[in-house]
């Protein structure tokens, strides 16, 4: 049975991660809000009264009668399924810290576009941005960009990979979050990244596994665009 | 063997999410950075280059060789090992799910003193935090309260739990979120808690449980104060 994703259909945002491990996978998946009338069915979903375990946002995603929502849930969740983490308790927990440490980073990228309200405009809060935006480049993506680089440093399965030997879902979603910075922050990236070199190796080696670079090559991937977390707002890349 | 808690010794913060768990289940713990030479025991193995694992901060759990961070998966690690979690996988997942909804907010509450950087004084991004807590308190208490509101409704068990008929580290941590917020906003609370009669319910029957009313009362329990998540700033009260 195909699994069946639930994401807005014009962005990669959180989703992203998800149809990420499901392509390095191989598995077969429905991309539902993408479908005709798939964002109304999104939709009705998380409005239906029946829905005893309602998420509270997308994405979600069906996998039989099972429904999981959050991402790095997700990721648990399709890390045992598919080999994409490792089998040991002590190797699950470790990936599953690096990917909330990770979508920790999302978050502040986010808001450093929209460090008001989300139900604001960009445009309604650009003061405030600039400023936020100035402290994740000088402080914030140093910090946590450095900390990935000695996660890869320490890691003796030396094959550049977050957690030993093998790829696992955090793999991917450090791809996806160095792949967004380079797009959001092109200038402060070309300055930051080269105290980042394994970690900008693990984005190449990622983008050229074949299932990903069929992947990236598709229409399945969807373009950057500003209504998605990474925005490209010259006035905020320092 | 005790676990070793570590977490800054002066704030309930994210570490108080992992206390509660240890408290109701029983554990043994040491809270390490809150004993003679802690603090910088906790320093020096964030800094420890030795470690092939470091966590990115703290709280983090040392439990026999295993080393866990981030509150989240440290939960998941405790709520399989002391019964606070469902035995079944789709009951694993949606009760981590739940606790992911409930980070997401802790986040939300805090970026609204400091919505800039954390870096800064709450002084020096005032107005900002004004702006944003106004948003906070009109948009996004509703709908995450009201969203919890409804799984509680929703949840068949009808013993007022998030998650089947038992108690689950969710419900300890729900009830972490509403007493921060209780803190916080008296005033907005007292307004909004009344849409909420089942988590307020919830809130109650946690504090009241044998184990929880003994710590709450202890010196264990770090009072509230300005330099936690949880600041009453009454100029953000609204």
């Amino acid at each position: 049975m195909a699994y069946e994703l639930y994401y807005w259909p014009t962005i990669q945002g959180r989703g992203e991660f998800v149809r990420l491990a499901l392509e390095e996978a191989g598995a077969r998946y429905i991309d539902v809000a993408r479908t005709d009338g798939g964002e109304d069915a999104m939709l009705g979903y998380l409005d239906d009264e029946h829905n005893v375990r309602p998420p509270f946002a997308p994405p979600f995603l069906k996998a039989g009668k099972l429904i999981i929502a959050q991402t790095a849930n997700i990721l648990l969740f399709l890390g045992e399924r598919h080999g994409l983490a490792p089998a040991t308790e002590a190797g699950r927990l470790w990936t599953h810290q690096l990917q909330l440490t990770i979508a920790d980073l999302v978050t502040e990228v986010h808001d450093a576009h929209h460090p008001i309200a989300s139900s604001l405009y960009y445009e309604e809060q650009k003061p405030e941005a600039k400023r936020r935006s100035h402290h994740l480049i000088a402080e914030r993506l140093p910090k946590y960009l450095g900390y990935f680089e000695t996660v890869l440093e320490r890691n003796r399965g030396r094959q550049n990979f977050l957690v030993g030997a093998n790829l696992t879902y955090a793999d991917l979603s450090a791809f996806q979050l160095i792949d967004g910075l380079l797009y959001a922050f092109p200038k402060a990236m070309a300055r930051i990244s080269k105290k980042f070199p394994n970690l900008m190796r693990l984005h190449a080696n990622v983008a050229a596994r074949p299932r990903i670079a069929a992947y990236l090559a598709s229409e399945r991937r969807i373009p950057n665009n500003e209504d998605d977390i990474f925005r490209r707002y010259p006035e905020l890349d320092q």
